[in-house]
């Protein structure tokens, strides 16, 4: 197939919505924002050896890239509309094309997202997506914002994807199916929007994504025993220090990193509830700087680094 | 510098306006639309060895990454206002990125668009840009829309790129530039769309682009005496059916082909005059299927292919 007859195909398999006035098969899209609306935009790429592997399946490539997006617009608590999707490729490959759009697409539908456009290239695989939103005038939750005394909450559970990657075989369907199809918390990111003083996702792990709330003057505390963990991960890494090496410096997890004010906490957790999406208290936002992550008998547990850099260079 | 300092970096040499409540460094960027307009957005990839060289100066390479995006809004009579990077490096290159910064920020600033987020991986080359910008409400121009009998345009002139393609050593520094610094036609895309009927840029090659303008029903002659051709053009290549194969085939042109009433095209000139922009008759749209190519003393030149496809198999 050529490169026309790959867009077509996608055309062909794209339901639209009524705010797309113009979608695939022009020079670009025309979009009817909802009157009054804050517009909320990213763009993430995933890469063969830091995303995904080689042998995953285009499925769960076409999955991970949009999720990867999804969980960027749920932690500014924005509604995900529109996604763009930029795919250079090795080679024309219909059947991989086919499984890729299963993946997308699937988890599009469950966002209400609608792909409108993009644009197809040869050349060494790279999957880039732009995904829209919206968001009440002011309504978008930032980094910054977070305050001393702030309690600091997590969703669901951390550590799984960088346990998968750690065990590499024999990894149990849960952790390998939390690192391949990443569940974003859009639900979650949107309750929690008029509660969190300050809200990121955590995609680089914990440890490097807090350091992006702090500032001069606010420092963090962690409670590395309160770091919440998943069933799977704890019969994986019975060891309590290997479990947490994972909850605070892997990546991947796409949970949701949350500081909001203590009188607040039980009432967050109670709008989750239709979700089923947890929220755990893990720590406190301090005066002073820096991260301390303590162990259950107060002593500090260090961390050689702190998530993952695209060019870290220690 | 690490993947952060690089997002420090881009941040600090970005100037926002007002439309941008949050620009480079959350999670998401977030945008005040104009009430009541459309909105419009595209993305393209720029890939080594098809738009651009390995020794290509970086800035080039950023004004091309732009240029390309900022073309498909010419084509559709948008007004750009916001732009997302995604980068994946090979390396942590701050001198290089400067560099394409550079190219970058130069156009995007010559067309009031902001750079407002993005994101960087390591990994194999590749830049993708995507491009919001609004219209009137029905006011973008697709590609649909042409009508039998309708004349064909051309803004400025073809072949240029190709030419300095073809040439491969030795190139005028005219051609040079219009295959490295492509002046994507942003004023005469928004004063052409109360007249045009269907418009496209030309990225592909005249003959590739074209096509997306017909239909069952609808085909295109070309009078190839016609093509507006650049006096380095027209020296490089004294041979009028050499030249116009890089006319009718080559791509990376990005000018931009218009339908309209035959009543309309002295008035679109005059239009245009403000822009410095020629806008030259080419043709026709005629009842039937396909595209024809006349020589001036009527006989019709086939030439192999149209234009690019990225995954072309013939």
């Amino acid at each position: 197939m050529g490169e026309f007859d790959l867009i077509e195909h996608i055309r062909t398999r794209v339901d639209h919505d009524d705010s797309v006035l113009i979608g695939i098969g022009d020079d670009a899209a025309v979009l009817r924002p909802a009157p009054g609306r804050d517009l909320v935009v990213t763009t993430d790429s995933v890469v063969v050896g830091r995303h995904f592997e080689d042998h995953w399946s285009p499925s769960e490539i076409g999955h991970l890239a949009l999720a990867v997006n999804l969980s960027d617009l749920a932690a500014m608590a924005a509604r995900p509309r529109w996604a763009l999707l930029s795919l250079t490729l090795p080679e024309s490959d219909p059947e991989w094309l086919e499984g890729f759009l299963d993946g997308f697409l699937a988890l599009a539908s469950l966002h209400q997202t609608v792909l409108v456009g993009g644009n197809i290239s040869s050349g060494p695989l790279n999957v880039t997506v732009q995904l829209m939103g919206d968001a009440d005038p002011g309504g978008a939750v930032r980094r910054t914002g977070a305050r001393v005394g702030d309690l600091l909450a997590v969703t669901g559970t951390l550590g799984d994807a960088a346990g998968a990657l750690a065990l590499g075989h024999a990894v149990p369907d849960f952790l390998l199916q939390r690192l391949r199809r990443p569940t974003p918390r859009n639900a979650a990111g949107s309750l929690l929007a008029t509660r969190a003083h300050a809200m990121i996702d955590i995609s680089d792990g914990l440890l490097a994504d807090l350091g992006h709330l702090l500032r001069d003057g606010l420092a963090a505390r962690i409670d590395l025993e309160s770091l919440p963990a998943s069933d799977a991960l704890s019969r994986a890494f019975p060891d309590a220090e290997h479990r947490w090496r994972s909850q605070a410096t892997g990546g991947n997890d796409y949970e949701l990193l949350v500081a909001m004010d203590e009188t607040e906490f039980e009432a967050a957790c109670a709008d989750l509830d239709t979700t089923g999406v947890t929220l755990t208290c893990i720590g406190r936002f301090e005066a002073g700087e820096g991260i301390q992550c303590r162990r259950p008998d107060g002593t500090l547990l260090e961390f050689d680094h702190g998530g993952w850099d695209h060019f870290h260079t220690d």
